[in-house]
């Protein structure tokens, strides 16, 4: 039997089409499929209209060797994909006596009697096996057609997950490939993407044309690059082996950048070098306004290690809570080093932490001028070695995503310095 | 001109086929057009492969008259949208000098030379116009072909939602049917959503059969229930007119945990109202560590209205920052309603703010007792007339979701007692 390596998702539904409601069954799916070795190669949403399904199923089909629908497979009208699917693969529809009598007992041992409606529910296409659902009235449908397989799962995420935990996996699994499909992650920050991409593109490219190939897919988002690698074998310890070649090169070659290969956030990382060496951390905000603050206690167990944190937001509170000398705001202006390294020196004195950072900026919209525009921000981090480390920084962005990049940028000044500490 | 009235979105990324990342720029322009009428068919998730690009291309054009495809037009080799479109409709290639020195510029304009890779960013089809990125490097492109439009935008969310506002909206306005499709949200705290639909679902099940009918949808998440109220007609102030009634009947039966039916978050109105009483605000966080100041600050020009604040994550600092007594720690434990009082007062008095706050809690996962177990948050608010309020609440759920129920209930705290000052 030619096995299965590849599949499609099709979510019909009306409502998946609206500006509120995502697909997240196909999330879950995916992971379900990528635990098997099966690849998912492509997703779509589709209106519950029978020629769009078909247009979609046939799409699929094309693509991908299992093709797995949710949604649709209600009592009324509107739900269209059991016919549509059928009508795809050229099977005839019939009445499935046994699945009629399991939809009527389950209205009747709820003491109701089953409306006439629902009755479609137990239309099966020819050859086609049905999937009971112990969560609903909507039974699914596993479909074979040539080497290729179809599954019709409903919609309900609780009724879905059940089905495919219970009577799809054992299917699908004597049929994969036997392989397995790993993930890395290499998590990257103070470096433009084109800039990493420059460097690791020449070497993951080469990664394609291992006895093992290795996919590698660069993403971006607020000050963070992402390289996701994703390998696939049967050997589950050539694969491991692989990527961690792999992630070795493109560590090797990015450099002190890569702040993580483990999943880890910033602020993991962090904690854990506090954590290692025993100190404690305060941090005074300005522009950030208690972001960096945020991400540091959003770690669990970061009590240990967090000592608290000012949010300076007017100037008095900079001179009355960390002690920056007023004359020194009037000389230097309140976005300057000289006043971040007095307040990172400022609220580790006052809190009695070991490490104290100090983050001061221009957010906007309003408050630039033409020596230091908006983006502007500088951040300072004091050390109990005695040492100290400043840094100005240029960012673009609306308010939000500058108060984003200072907060990853000044999470990643304490992750560099602390790593030579 | 044909009317533009259906519309098909192409999402164009690996990493959108992966179990950890959901398509989310659809929902965004879903919304913006519905808000010019057109009714969004189909949404597709393809991998960076142009043979896939290409079919779904031309399975979406098959389908609906306008096609938005989102990301894969970045510098690397990975991104491959723009030749899969421009080979799906027969369009040759060709670099364009003015798109080439508006990236040349970018790039210069930061200190940095443009990478060579960059160049195929320059990359534009005969006929096609490019729409220029003033947030990243890839400028995007509007394709006309026949009555059909294919417009290709970047995938980061920055990048594409100020592009489709400055320039597809603009282009696209004038070629739709002329039905305007408009929306209301009301949003709504401090009630349980089978609580608010309860009281709201009689209501607004009246409102279909209005002469201009009106879709309901409740969505609620993190503490904040939303109505989100839709209706479509030509006459853009009869539609007006029908969504005000509407939202005056819900908001009429669902009372003060209203807090908005404009838009505004929660942090906006408490802003507003501060403003408007010419007070400063100061906050004193524990469990939450900062996330209330974030929010705060996250409103443009709060800087007016916030003075600072302090995260107390250590008893230490609850004693020595905000003059806590380190008795009552002892007597009552951090995490009490006189703690929380003494951390809103200490606050205002330190900071010489004229509303203080404090949040004190059990965010988890360790941490719990049996008195007060994980999801305990007791906040208090502290006012210049001498008034207080302090109130205790048992939020259900992880780390993170208890910090974000605790800030959301903090803020309400916040805008339900200066309703009364």
């Amino acid at each position: 039997m030619t096995p299965l390596r590849t599949a499609a998702i099709v979510a019909v539904g009306s409502e998946l089409l609206t500006p509120h409601r995502a697909d997240t069954n196909s999330l879950h799916l995916t992971g379900q499929l990528n635990d098997l070795g099966i690849d998912v190669r492509a997703k779509y949403v589709v209106r519950d209209d029978r020629r769009e399904i078909i247009a979609c199923v046939n799409g699929a089909l094309a693509h991908a060797d299992l093709v797995i629908t949710t949604g649709g497979l209600g009592p009324t009208d509107d739900d269209v994909t059991r016919e549509a699917v059928a009508e795809a693969c050229g099977l005839a529809l019939s009445e499935d006596a046994q699945v009629l009598a399991v939809i009527r007992d389950r209205f009747a041992r709820r003491g109701i009697t089953m409306a006439e409606n629902n009755r479609r529910q137990a239309q099966v296409p020819e050859g086609a096996a049905p999937l009971a659902n112990v969560n609903g009235t909507a039974p699914g449908l596993w479909i074979e057609r040539g080497a290729k397989v179809i599954v019709l799962l409903p919609g309900p995420p609780r009724e879905l997950e059940t089905m495919y935990a219970s009577l799809v996996e054992p299917r699908l699994a004597p049929r994969t490939a036997g392989r397995r499909l790993l993930r890395r992650v290499i998590k990257i920050t103070g470096r433009a993407e084109s800039s990493v991409d420059a460097v690791a593109q020449p070497i993951y490219q080469g990664f394609r044309h291992w006895p093992i190939p290795i996919e590698t897919t660069i993403l971006a988002a607020r000050g963070q690059i992402e390289l996701h690698l994703v390998a696939a074998a049967a050997d589950v310890a050539a694969v491991n082996d692989a990527l961690d070649r792999a992630v070795a090169a493109l560590t090797g070659a990015v450099g002190p950048a890569v702040f993580s290969v483990d999943g880890r956030s910033l602020e993991q990382v962090v904690g854990q070098q506090l954590d290692a060496r025993r100190y404690t951390i305060a941090v005074a905000e300005s522009c950030t306004g208690g972001l960096v603050m945020v991400r540091l206690t959003d770690v669990p167990g970061s009590s240990a290690w967090v000592k608290g944190g000012v949010v300076a937001y007017a100037n008095d509170v900079k001179i009355r809570e960390l002690g920056v000398p007023a004359s020194m705001i009037a000389a230097h202006g309140a976005v300057s080093e000289p006043v971040a390294a007095a307040m990172a020196r400022g609220i580790a004195h006052r809190s009695g932490a070991d490490v104290g950072v100090g983050v001061t900026g221009i957010a906007g919209p309003a408050g630039g001028t033409v020596d230091k525009p908006v983006g502007t921000v500088v951040m300072a981090i004091d050390l109990p070695s005695g040492r100290h480390a400043v840094q100005t920084r240029q960012f673009a962005g609306d308010r939000r995503l500058i108060r984003q990049l200072a907060a990853q940028a000044a999470l990643d000044l304490v992750r560099r310095t602390l790593t030579i500490e």
